[in-house]
């Protein structure tokens, strides 16, 4: 445990008041030419323009100088946890996103469907993006052919498209090791690599492995597309201090998609369920509204401003904050004592990709001096009282703003 | 190794990018007056303007608050290796910038010829500053009265002016320990102190630098100037992850002085020569020239503007930065996809000596947002989109500007 977060749970304490925390998935951006205006500075944003002058701004580096985060570290740095310190690997989030609970000695894998041509060569590392409902039709073939292997009870769930999660169950007195090099070699023309044990702990693990991926082409070999498994991102159940424990808090998460309900839940959020498909903000809004007596801390996500980043589409990502922006005053109606907006990294969408500079931080209600920034953008946030600060930062700051958080010292 | 440096390393990949890093030796400065212009803001610098203008700006601090950093800790500091953790002392430093390679075991001395009177009394702790004829010659003497102290082989190097190093080798089985006192009282008026070994493994080495002060005194004393030695720095050999290791990259040095080619080699670097005498920045440019092809990182070390400071000279630091902003577009016309400009400390010419301010930072190339940094000046820096950060930080961000760096976790 981080020195801030273990002097933070030491000085939390109980109170009325609510906190709710909006992630504006992957929100910072780039100019697309030198100079210009980022996706925030083009979006126009009449209610986060009047909330970002009525509050304190700042910018935070979620992992460190430079680093990209990917979506695990960019949040656990926003919920406090040192994510060069606490790692938890995709497996596992991806399972417990999806609801199913992992216990010590188990191991979780992320898995892709792939594309197998002639000597096993891979064509596509994704299988040609099959939809969810052939997703599901294939794991469905996958269950029956794989119930177990070797007396290992083996768990196969769909995610989307090309992707799928296992379970391997440790048994009694043999837990099983998550330290295995790749099946998936990230490169099309070669055969999928054998997946070997990096420690001893972890070989059974990898002989379980490398029977799935045998028996699974063997069981898909009619299929043209829908043809092979890939490995990547093994986990074994990550163990990290919860929120209630840390900050007396009683969490609740507002997401639609498995990575984000999974990192929720691993830090002891209540996952609320959402109505609606893909972003759902309505449902999002009203989860909100109507869990509002039931907890105090209130984790709400919105996706689209990074997917819309990841395409490249800096005129849809501009939309998708006006779409938000739009949501804002529904949000400003609950009156939440302290609303923070953020980003858990950036995604600009002239890289395609999540990228390593500052998001621009928004701290409303509390108790904040005047800063000069009058807009929620990177350019403003500048300008901020918040200055530039570590991801982990954010909730200590939200703490202290929701006085939830007693003197140091005497 | 730093967490951040670890997690560069485990992130870094090869591409065809060039980064080229100009290093302006204490380049950050002080007003003479209360409230008024730094040597930076009073040079005239038009091409430094206009790339600031299209740059990301930023002040670092090398070393920490308030800590006025070394050569040597500066430059770590730049190359990513926390100067806390990582420590070179100024003996091995000079040795292996004048070439010599130290073995482990080995140690290596910084020395000064000094002037001493009667009773040994210290008169001038530079013997009158010598020319480096003088000093060689007075080397060439040691060296024949001094090959060997008790079967220790002992080398002697001239460096220049006062300056000079010794190399105590030590023998198979029985390394020597570099935990010795200072000899240099680093004040005149008072004999120089006998060196004490600070713990068991250094005791024969501080035997051998008093015999070896002894010793010198005696073939010197017919000299009028430069009659005695001081000693400090002593150093086992460090060693250090290399950049080829931790950035994937293959880097160049080009720099003229003993030390930062020592520092270069140190974390690896090739050491290009560079023709011409002292700061010699037409040799500079056309070492960078004549190797462009054959490296994907430059150090570009520029002294003077460091020197001029220590020498209290306001107006002649004050050209040396401008006669570096006439140099600029040299390095430009290379187009190196990253170009960063800083300094390793601050040497204000109104304290004539290094300082603990930070320097200001300057990323041209890669992908950065706007800001309000219109000049490379302490002041516009602090309005720079980059804030106020570690030396530490520097590489990692040069490496994600050249799109050098993968993405951390899922």
């Amino acid at each position: 445990m981080s020195d801030l977060l273990e002097t933070v749970r030491s000085l939390a304490k109980k109170t009325d008041t609510k906190i709710v925390l909006v992630v504006l998935d992957g929100v910072g951006g780039l100019p697309l030419e030198l100079n210009g205006d980022t996706e925030l500075a083009s979006a126009i944003t009449p209610n986060l323009d009047t909330l970002a002058q009525d509050s304190q701004l700042g910018l935070v580096e979620l992992v460190g100088a430079g680093i990209t985060p990917g979506s695990g570290p960019g949040h656990l740095s926003l919920f406090g946890y040192d994510p060069l310190k606490y790692v938890v690997g995709r497996g596992a989030l991806s399972a417990v996103g999806i609801g199913v609970k992992l216990n010590t000695g188990d191991v979780a894998v992320r898995g892709n469907f792939a594309t197998l041509g002639a000597g096993r060569v891979i064509e596509d590392r994704r299988a040609g993006r099959p939809s969810d409902e052939k997703n599901a039709e294939i794991v469905t073939r996958l269950k029956a052919a794989i119930p177990e292997i070797g007396g290992t009870p083996v768990e196969i769930y769909t995610e989307s498209e090309h992707r799928f999660v296992v379970v391997f169950r440790g048994q009694p007195g043999e837990p099983l090791g998550a330290n295995i090099s790749d099946v998936d070699p990230q490169i099309t023309g070669v055969a999928p690599h054998v997946a070997a044990a990096t420690d001893p702990a972890s070989e059974k693990t990898a002989a379980l492995i490398n029977s799935f991926v045998a028996r699974a082409e063997v069981a898909l070999k009619d299929e043209p597309q829908v043809n092979g498994v890939l490995f990547r991102g093994y986990s074994d159940v990550p163990h990290f201090p919860s929120f209630a424990d840390v900050y007396q808090l009683d969490a609740a998460c507002i997401a639609s998609y498995p990575m984000y309900k999974g990192l929720a839940s691993l830090v002891g959020m209540e996952v609320l369920p959402v109505e609606g498909h893909e972003d759902a903000l309505d449902g999002k809004v009203k989860a909100l509204q109507d869990n509002w007596d039931k907890h105090d801390f209130f984790f709400f996500h919105v996706k689209k401003t990074d997917s819309t980043g990841e395409d490249g589409n800096f005129a849809e990502k501009v939309h998708k904050v006006e779409i938000f922006d739009e949501l804002l005053p529904q949000l400003l109606a609950l009156k939440p004592d302290v609303l923070a907006i953020v980003g858990d990294h950036s995604t600009p969408s002239k890289l395609l990709s999540h990228s390593w500079h500052p998001v621009p931080l928004l701290i409303h209600g509390g108790h904040g001096r005047r800063d000069a920034a009058a807009r929620f953008t990177e350019e403003e946030a500048q300008k901020g009282t918040l200055g530039l600060r570590r991801g982990t930062d954010v909730m200590p700051l939200l703490m202290a703003n929701a006085l939830k958080l007693n003197k140091y010292g005497a």
